[in-house]
């Protein structure tokens, strides 16, 4: 029996058979048609932000770290200091890759359980002025943390500095308004919320900072001001792009705008994120993260108490039963993550519940209550 | 009508629907059936150029350029000096991407017509001694002239440099052989003779560099060394793999190895480039190469001399019986060119010329007569 597992995991996650559909041509990607889509996926990305007025976006091939790191490379210039706010695994990410290229990177740390505080940054910025940028991770997706982007927003353009957002896990699901709320930078990728299949990423830039970015990238693959400039003198990426990955985004995109854009998409999500904290309730499960503070996009919950609980025995178990599951990223505590977002819906996450009480009886284990 | 196009084209090629139709499925990124395909495409690719005892090969997310610029921050130290061998388009933005990244970068050009020298080379390097590692495109795709890698091997061998290889457009149809040739990196990617879908491609490192080169990337994303380390460790990639590139490579290498591998390969494109060669000729087109340095890979033609002929509308007309052409990238002389790689074999190369014939037709161009 092969059927297809449904991925509760962030990326890549489970995507409707019409977006893989499209992936059974071959484009060329010199060709006008191709330059067509391409041409219309930035046209809806901007859209979804209410950024066609103050931003660009630009395309890149490759994972969503490497436009995470193509937009630091780009947007920060070489005797930048950068300020990254780490509550978690890609803040810590986001700070690794700022100083292996050269910029001068400080880290303010807070706790993985809880959002970062604006009013915190506005201090940090305050104190030292030799500060250009600041990072910000929208949905810590190793806990599941949801951030206060405006209010850092407002402190950094309160105070002058630039913003780079990485809205990987919570573009296209978490309203974000261009209009309102000020970044420089902003991340996303094809594989996430949007429900794509994963091999791009995008950045929007904002319109104003654009001419000062060229030249600040010791990367020709990841300049994004290089990539912006020739793809709108020649509708073409630069180099070879992944086109399948860029036809199945389009038709995403496309059912995305059907759905009812990102309100439906938030609404859905949160409806399987309650479907799953509830049934997981009811089998003694508790998440990490007080609820006030917790994202619709993955969960994290503790580690049952049981000694005969193991992630691996636990994962190969609900696999079994056609659900995958994804590890814990905190480093203290045993957890593991549940993904609410994907071509799924309520049934899919009442199954998947189902599945877990199925995998813990397996298993030998009572309850999913944790050991605290 | 909405009849695929064949894409003659030098990747994204025309891949075979059975290609392409292994990712109508969702993997997850960290699951052990998907580690699974990557194991077996690493196998795989090593196998081909018979490198299972001297390299370990390493799959990056991104376009081949991505994997060009990442085997270069891996394998040269950041005091190192890169002499990059000039004999086109390719060459030349490998050129740029070192010095980008703070190589030191020694261009030695040769004209773009012929292969380059060996034997320059090697005078090169006995006159600076500064020099570390050469860099050799292996099929210049922008005329499509074979460089002679067998002997820049040699040379850098002798001299104790390194040798980086872009394979790019050769690999696994020109034989390449580990055993014989030494490199330090070879590059390749998914789109090209394995006949893929882009969106990857994999270096080759040799494992007596490996350790050596922990540390010289400035790039996170593009660190080869880490890659492997963390692949060798979990089996998994980094960041989130472009999972559906992946499985369809998978397919692709199964369809090269029961073809035949390499030899096969390089049988049916020479087929291809002989069909179409003559068939152009019957209908006036020179090539611009000599045919002794061509590769049966890429052709470059020159324009008709005909006033009515320009390429756009060539182009159009080609593209409206079904063929996808490809515009030329030398600088000094008016070209187009034609790929005779992927899924295709006699039958579409006879119906390119034939495409071509009815394009000059319908242009009123009497013949492919160049103007020289």
């Amino acid at each position: 029996m092969d059927r297809d597992r449904i991925l509760l995991t962030p990326g890549p996650l489970t995507t409707t058979l019409r977006t893989k559909l499209a992936m059974l041509r071959d484009w060329g990607s010199w060709d006008a048609d191709f330059n067509a889509v391409t041409a219309r996926v930035r046209a809806s990305l901007l859209k979804i932000v209410h950024g066609e007025q103050s931003h660009v976006v630009v395309p890149l091939q490759g994972s969503g770290t490497f436009s995470v790191e193509a937009a630091v490379a780009t947007v920060v210039p070489r005797d930048g200091h950068v300020l990254v706010l780490d509550n978690g695994a890609y803040c810590k990410r986001a700070a690794r890759l700022t100083s292996l290229m050269g910029r001068r990177c400080t880290v303010l740390p807070f706790d993985e359980s809880a959002p970062v505080s604006a009013a915190a940054v506005e201090r940090q910025l305050a104190q030292d002025a030799s500060i250009t940028h600041v990072v910000l991770v929208h949905c810590e997706t190793g806990a599941g943390v949801l951030n206060p982007l405006p209010e850092v927003a407002l402190a950094c353009e309160r105070r002058g500095k630039g913003l780079i957002v990485d809205a990987m896990s919570s573009f296209g699901a978490l309203p974000i308004d261009a209009r309102e709320v000020r970044f420089d930078a902003l991340v996303a990728a094809s594989g996430k919320c949007l429900e794509g299949v994963p091999g791009m990423g995008f950045v929007f830039l904002r319109k104003a900072i654009l001419e000062g970015c060229a030249g600040n990238s010791q990367s020709l693959a990841m300049d994004l001001h290089d990539q912006h400039v020739y793809m709108e003198k020649t509708g073409q990426w630069r180099f070879t792009p992944p086109t399948h990955v860029v036809v199945a985004l389009a038709e995403a995109i496309a059912q995305f705008e059907a759905e009812g854009g990102q309100p439906a998409r938030l609404a859905r999500y949160t409806d399987n994120y309650r479907t799953l904290v509830d049934g997981m309730g009811r089998l003694g499960f508790m998440p990490f993260l007080d609820p006030a503070v917790q994202a619709p996009i993955i969960v994290t919950f503790h580690a049952p108490g049981d000694p005969r609980y193991a992630f691996r025995s636990f994962y190969e178990a609900a696999k079994a039963h056609g659900f995958i599951l994804y590890p814990g990223k905190l480093t203290q505590i045993e957890t593991f993550r549940v993904g609410c977002i994907g071509a799924i819906g309520r049934n899919e996450m009442q199954q998947a519940v189902h599945a877990v009480e199925l995998a813990l009886q397996e298993l030998g284990i009572a309850s999913g209550e944790p050991a605290i």
